[in-house]
């Protein structure tokens, strides 16, 4: 952190700031800027308000030279279990999570499930409560759909997640789910954070439209100072000027992510691309850019969907895509191909 | 609405799904396109969920011709009442609605509600429940701040706003305040918004950093949808590559949406720019878009404020803005002066 | 400008970055940095190439404390003259610049002229050499063009302005127009703004549609490089997620320009928004934000317009914007009403 | 092609707009739309000026239902050949082309090379004429570095690609050069592209920051109109709200280019993210998302580069690079692992 101070500034004033961030344990060094003088903050800057800092009379700016991410930060997390069985991140080979958009019925789940399965997914994904642009719009079952992903995971043995929107919903989910979806919708929702960083429950993040990888950076720490450890991050397109597909997927977000936490990250590409025909291309990419795992729509008649039909696909399609998984990360499956270590921490970035 | 069907149906597939239309009351008009069959439907298709279309058999894709915002849409709506004699949109003179950010602390809010008051603001703005990026900056005082708010306004007589970002806090808040605010960070929250829909409160709903002007008024239509007509949009800047503001702002989109809807626009510029040297500047070119109003941030010491410190204005700043506001005004008061009336509907959007 | 040193070196390594600095004539400060040594170079960085600093062994980044542009940054330029006595910035009055957005004939352009003349524009734009998104739409009349643009001139009095988009091109207007304009497609043709500044003629340069503003200031610091001080930037709107509007019209950015140089900043509310229904109140906006005038595109039948026919009003809609225009720049001529005086430089922005 | 035509037209108005299409050699279909009459056209529509329509008595507005490029879209174009045996598109390996941003010296420039082709690259880029956004970085050696890169092709065998600017660089440049570059800044620049489209030189043509895909669809249709066939698209990332990299590199635009062309699509990792080390990941997941080759800066010292410093990598991380590359294409290269053919034309995009 460095502090711009008042250029009208005495050197007593300047020495008298530098004692004030001494008694709150951090180390200051006074330097002559080239208009203004400035003080360097060094120690655990980051975890105090920036405004006890902005505050301090003579002070005219702060400038902080990283986000306020230590948990996420921390580079000795390890991979996370979810469910029965399932590891992602830390090293484990890539994952593929599918399901309907919606869950529109106990029949079509359990036949989406089985048919997910035998395409080689992992885990379950279903909607429960949808967030939907218009008020007029299925916004999903809702609790019965809850019943259903339990009913499917009974069958299958894939565990399950599913979207939660408010602090009512997340309580009803934890008792059906394996993991709890934040959608990107909710990701600025800091009080849904807070509530999931109580949970025992690994949570999927997925980034908002609008947020740089700072911002989901520090939606996760929210999650984690609340000391649930278990977060999966989800790159899953931003909003851009382009029109061609309905978000921008951003796979260079991807390998950021992954040299400035080992939180595991996934992708999403039905809901990047929001196009059936880009899918498979994007997964395939997805991987060779070093993700974690990939959570994929998937309906038995996708045109036929009950939400987001244009980015849904087939089993057959979904049965091609994890091949498809499983060749890249086999590739790259030798030290001597893995990507190298990181080379940042998020401190040398500026926000 | 227009439904493309699949090329290879035959006449009677297409008549058969003419049927289908109508009996769902709506008109249903076939035409040959240029590679594909058509359907145009007529009536009030917009409030049936689109997926009643999108899943007959035979139709590959749903083109709306407009969001689904027939409460929004709705031309009759009058000015809006906050608290005792505050009137907004409908014709009424712009007002401005200033405060802190946050409420720092009893002294502090009640010295900065005199302030405004005296720089002539009709409504107190002041921050409970903060979202913050980082978890690590100062959050809000809560309750107590909500305390203090309902204090100023017996000592100055302005109905007063505070943020809500759960449903727990809008119990809490509506205890205290003249208006609820939903933030640009929940402005996708549905849950939230229905939650307000029920609310007898007038509510100030904010654009997101990612909303399109579609994505607003569908917003506001989950809040209509709920019986809470008392609707207030608000522009405030919204993502883009520019970095030399913290947000852009959007005045073509004041424009539109006073064509589009006559719910009242107010325009933040403290969000939309982040630094008070442009706040005068665009306090003045909002009022000359035509919005009804402006909510701004105003701190006693700026540069001491705990949260949005570069935006933060002097009270003596904001009493030239309301003087701007004023003449701006009046200059378009006569009718020969004022902007032509709507020339849009939704319906003639395409989304 | 400021260096980060390599962690490793030693202190006579650094003191030999700094004499490195100081026979270049600058002034170097050494300051231990956080974690890595920094060396604060001060005098007139900016305009020695950024690799000289850049390659000094040991100096492993560069920060830049500001876009290189003193040219742009020299705050004693005066009003600009375009042809017979228009004029612009430096205090005058906004003026009003009016035309079709292409010069489809003698005759429409000579009604045109007259049309504009007589609603109080001062100025007539008109397309001669057309950059179209399709190569297969209307590309202008050329040469021909320009002599209907003398012509006009002769007849109404008014200067001119077209753009160009090559050298010849401008080799070729150059005898004909009063100023030149770069468009948004050629705000980064660093070739012909280079032309363009050993040109006599005043130039118009539109801001990209991914310009930043310093990569705005940049281009004008191109032009000006060349000798060419007349140089007026124009806002014209810039590409966002929001499709309801063309571009999105960022005026903050105006007010940013106002502050940042002296040289004149006008707006082009056609290409911002590209609706006629949106233009009145965009101009209105313009003028009370701080622009010294508008560009504006006027069609005697704008449905007709073989380009741009969406966004062209008729004269009778220019007349209202004229008169509106002169309104709000009396609300505030006093000097009491003025904005204040700029607060920043652009050395105190960070590039 | 749809015309929207006034409400109030008389049936033989609606007829008489439906002869005149017929006379452009159109086909031409009446039919009530729910507001507005609506005309839909058929035949070669997209290649006739759009005001053709647009001005025709009673229309108005025309919607066009993808863009007009109909050279682009044609799905016949063969592999492009570039100086003695580099061959690219049409289902031909991918390759690598790679070299410094700018020919700093003569010696610098061969070693480079040498480097790039013991690498396993089979092209070499380099900067003879250099877009900077501040005019006092360094620009280039010009004519100096085409000579120099004529020499390196000499010693190493391997083709040579620079940037032009202007048509005078384009004469110049055309005489050492084996495919010439249209860089990001003046892909919008339609003067140049006419020219280069008059070249018989193999032309790689760059996405500008702001372009949509149906932009860069279009430029190419501006030079493929001019005769010369042998354009590479490349993608190099765009412009959004995200700082952490240089731009945002859309990967989907290639999975939608390739679907919607058969011009080849190349990747530049480098000006994507502008950071080295997102540059190998980002290789990987071009290649795996259907990319027909790389371009990638290379410097034999990074950090001293003269330009883009921070982007550039050595000559060992290329090497993994490539072998990265064969790993991948030998994965997909069997007919059943295969992207599935395009399911898009042109046609079925609407602008």
């Amino acid at each position: 952190m460095i502090l711009v101070l008042n250029k009208s500034l005495s050197e007593s004033d300047i020495a008298d700031i530098a004692s004030q961030i001494e008694r709150l344990g951090l180390g200051a060094q006074i330097v002559g800027g080239q208009t203004n003088p400035l003080v360097f903050v060094s120690g655990n800057a980051q975890t105090h308000p920036s405004h006890i800092f902005s505050r301090i009379a003579g002070v005219e700016k702060v400038l902080k030279l990283g986000p306020a991410c230590p948990r996420v930060d921390a580079k000795d997390i390890r991979p996370i279990t979810i469910g029965q069985g399932v590891t992602i991140g830390g090293g484990a080979k890539p994952i593929v999570i599918a399901g309907p958009c919606s869950v529109e019925s106990q029949e079509m789940l359990l036949e989406t499930a089985q048919a997910v399965r035998a395409a080689g997914a992992v885990m379950l994904r279903g909607g429960a409560y949808k967030p939907r642009t218009s008020p007029y719009d299925f916004r999903g079952l809702g609790k019965l759909a809850l019943e259903y992903m339990a009913q499917a995971r009974s069958q299958t043995g894939l565990p399950v997640v599913s979207e939660v929107m408010s602090i009512e919903q997340l309580e009803i989910a934890s008792e059906y789910v394996d993991m709890l979806q934040i959608g990107a919708r909710n990701m600025y929702n800091y009080e849904l954070l807070s509530a999931v960083g109580k949970s025992k429950l690994p949570v999927l993040l997925k980034r908002a439209m609008s947020a740089t990888v700072s911002d989901l950076l520090q939606a996760a720490e929210y999650i984690m100072l609340g000391g649930n450890e278990k977060v999966i991050l989800c790159e899953r397109g931003i909003r851009t000027f382009e029109t061609y597909t309905r978000n921008t997927l951003d796979l260079s977000c991807v390998a950021a992510l992954k040299s400035l936490t080992n939180l595991p990250v996934i992708v999403d590409p039905s809901h990047a691309t929001g196009r059936r025909d880009l899918i498979r291309s994007m997964s395939r990419a997805a991987i060779a850019a070093g993700a974690d795992g990939l959570i994929i729509e998937v309906h038995p008649q996708p045109v036929r969907a009950m939400s987001d039909a244009a980015q849904a696909i087939t089993p057959a399609e979904l049965t091609k895509i994890v091949a498809d998984t499983r060749k890249i990360a086999d590739l790259f499956s030798d030290d001597t191909d893995k990507l190298e270590t990181p080379v940042l921490s998020l401190a040398s970035t500026v926000s």
